[in-house]
């Protein structure tokens, strides 16, 4: 019998009991031990619930408690989580987490304290919630070279854009009934601002190069500028809106960005809709592979925790690798890549555009009271160059390769 | 320094050395410890290959090798392949294969006589090539309650399906354009009726079950009844067909087949197109997750091969579990599973069949000769009772669930 504690009894925390209590059998099959819940830090108390005469609000009852093999850190935010980590770390506990912040920030740090100490750290769950992305690229693809991962890492902001195309509607709109529905916060700026799918892609891309990309030098843009006219525009394009998580390797290093992108419906990343995610990888000798599931809700992130213990009990006594380093991956200059872009036009300056960018092509579309202009292939820099001299250009984005 | 000897230096075999000089430092991160190709048996020679020196065509020197610890068993059919693997397997040698006719075939004994001698028997390239499959039903979802497997396993199919949809050409003509594009063998019986899908379904089927579904119990039917006017009808009723294996637990057992679905274009599989691959699985806690990539090719179906080789290396002195077993796994009656259906007509006894199926509608198709009829949720037995008694259909299929 592995016991184990559970900070945080919130969403994911509750979901984490609820799947080793439902789920035990299984549970047992994968871990090949018993797995039950011993404590549970949370400030509140919980009259009622099943696992109420286990909630403390004490850590140290946690790290006191040499019975408590595992720790699932499921309260999110740097602070107090951190400090717990590291001391249970430290304790001999080895820990797995939904928390994305913690790791974007601190990741090399925890992950070589657990190697220090024999136990593990594990974050399955903080990126593309239910998605086994993680286990995936440091088991069954880790003999590929990976070179290059983008991925739809936010669910709210794939909703709203969803909706945005299928209802024609404008982005506020949407924002306002994502958060009536709870599929976006009270204050959405994580999410539709690009910050959490940042700190996902910053984690995929440390993992990508084996080092750390601190994901405050991740450019980043969110979905506030795209209108209902951008969604039809890139339907005549034959493509879609999509916000991406992407990184590439190229001979200057990483390029690494979260921003909206032009996505051809052929691809598959395209028919992504509502609020899953998707990741797509491309191996040298896999071609591209994509892994598609729920990025949150309660079960489906709790059962990623869980899969995170099982693979911690099945693994009792040795550190499970995880390829974050504290070596910093150097990063690209996001200029150097060459791609095509869409630009929006009202109409003002649309021959001026067109002739500017030399191979540009207007797209027609019917029910649009703007226009669609999509380049030839150029490099970002020289894109930007020619852009900052051109009035009467609306919006634009990045194209998705095919 | 870990030896391996190949069996079949064809197309897998071939990739299977080539992955493993080209990616030799990534085997080394994944394994932890250098892989090197010792021997390989082909009936033939291959002057001037750089393994031109380590093939022999006895497999005796492979069996008489101490160093070999690991067989990559890339012949494919059942003889020699299972005699070799069970030689390998007694004289302690671990076992990867590629070979799913095998697998479907004598799975079980293979796998438990791996078990007894302290090796591993493992198959990830014998279901859909280079997508980790089965590695993450034995792995991340290992403790989720997994109650339902569609895939689209076959690439020759998928590729016919789309270009009949995309050209609306006629399946006799894609065919034979497949043909010359080497995408379908020249007797192309194993992949259009369906029985390739139904090897890796069964297959599919054990591991879900944790026990052993015989691929000739599988009802299977192929593609070779699709006809363009089905792929416009599809479209009119807004979905696209795709030759599915399909697995679903019920109260009655496992429902297991291949046939071809109409599937509703938002679901994840519509979009899968060409040669490509996938399998959506759906858990009790992850709901839907699906994995995509390239169903066969030389370089991902080798890349599967070696991250089995990897596994075990990893995993050396101890058994990789797999969760296939000699129980036979109990399956349910075709009949009883409720759908919609779609019938295609000529029009002459439309009357007739939208009045014997109650809460039938017809799908208005302006392009189209035919006409679509979808029946409201029904059981299969009953469908077909009800079909038996009726005039004019030309053909059926199942509707997928959204």
């Amino acid at each position: 019998m592995t016991k184990i504690a559970i900070l945080g009894y919130g969403t994911v925390g509750g979901g984490v009991a609820h799947v080793i209590d439902e789920n035990a059998d299984r549970v047992r099959a994968s871990a090949g031990d018993d797995v039950a819940v011993k404590a549970i830090l949370d400030l509140r108390d919980f009259p009622g619930d099943p696992h109420e005469s286990q909630v403390t609000h004490d850590f140290r009852t946690i790290l006191d408690d040499s019975e408590i093999r595992v720790v699932c850190e499921t309260m999110g935010g740097v602070n107090p989580a951190y400090d717990f980590t590291k001391q249970a770390l430290e304790a001999g506990k080895s820990v797995c987490t939904s928390n994305k912040e913690l790791v974007a920030k601190h990741g090399p740090e925890l992950v070589e304290l657990a190697k220090k100490h024999q136990v593990s750290y594990l974050f399955e769950a903080s990126v593309g919630g239910g998605i086994p992305i993680l286990r995936t690229l440091e088991g069954a693809l880790k003999s590929e070279k990976i070179d290059e991962i983008a991925g739809i890492l936010n669910g709210t902001t794939n909703y709203i854009l969803t909706q945005m195309e299928e209802e024609g509607a404008a982005f506020d709109d949407v924002l306002k009934k994502a958060q009536e529905l709870g599929y976006a916060e009270r204050d959405p700026s994580a999410d539709i601002e690009g910050h959490d799918a940042c700190r996902k892609i910053a984690i995929l891309g440390s993992l990508m190069t084996e080092g750390y990309v601190d994901s405050e030098k991740v450019p980043t843009e969110g979905i506030t500028k795209i209108t209902a006219e951008d969604l039809k525009l890139a339907r005549a394009c034959g493509a879609t809106v999509k916000l991406l998580g992407s990184c590439r390797q190229t001979d200057e290093g990483l390029e690494i960005m979260v921003a909206p992108f032009l996505v051809p419906t052929e691809h598959p990343l395209a028919s992504v809709r509502g609020v899953f995610n998707a990741i797509a990888v491309h191996g040298n000798m896999l071609d591209t592979s994509m892994y598609y599931g729920r990025g949150a809700g309660r079960d489906a992130t709790a059962s990623a925790v869980v899969a995170d213990v099982c693979e911690i009990v099945k693994n009792a006594g040795k550190t499970v690798p995880v390829s974050m380093t504290d070596r910093p991956s150097k990063l690209a200059p996001a200029g150097d890549t060459v791609r095509r872009f869409y630009l929006r036009t009202d109409g003002s300056g649309k021959a001026e555009i067109l002739s500017a960018f030399s191979g540009s092509t207007e797209v027609p579309c019917e029910a649009c009271d703007a226009s669609a202009i999509l380049t030839a292939p150029m490099k970002e820099s020289s894109f930007l160059n020619i852009l900052s001299g051109l009035a009467g250009v609306k919006n634009w984005m990045r194209v998705l390769d095919e």
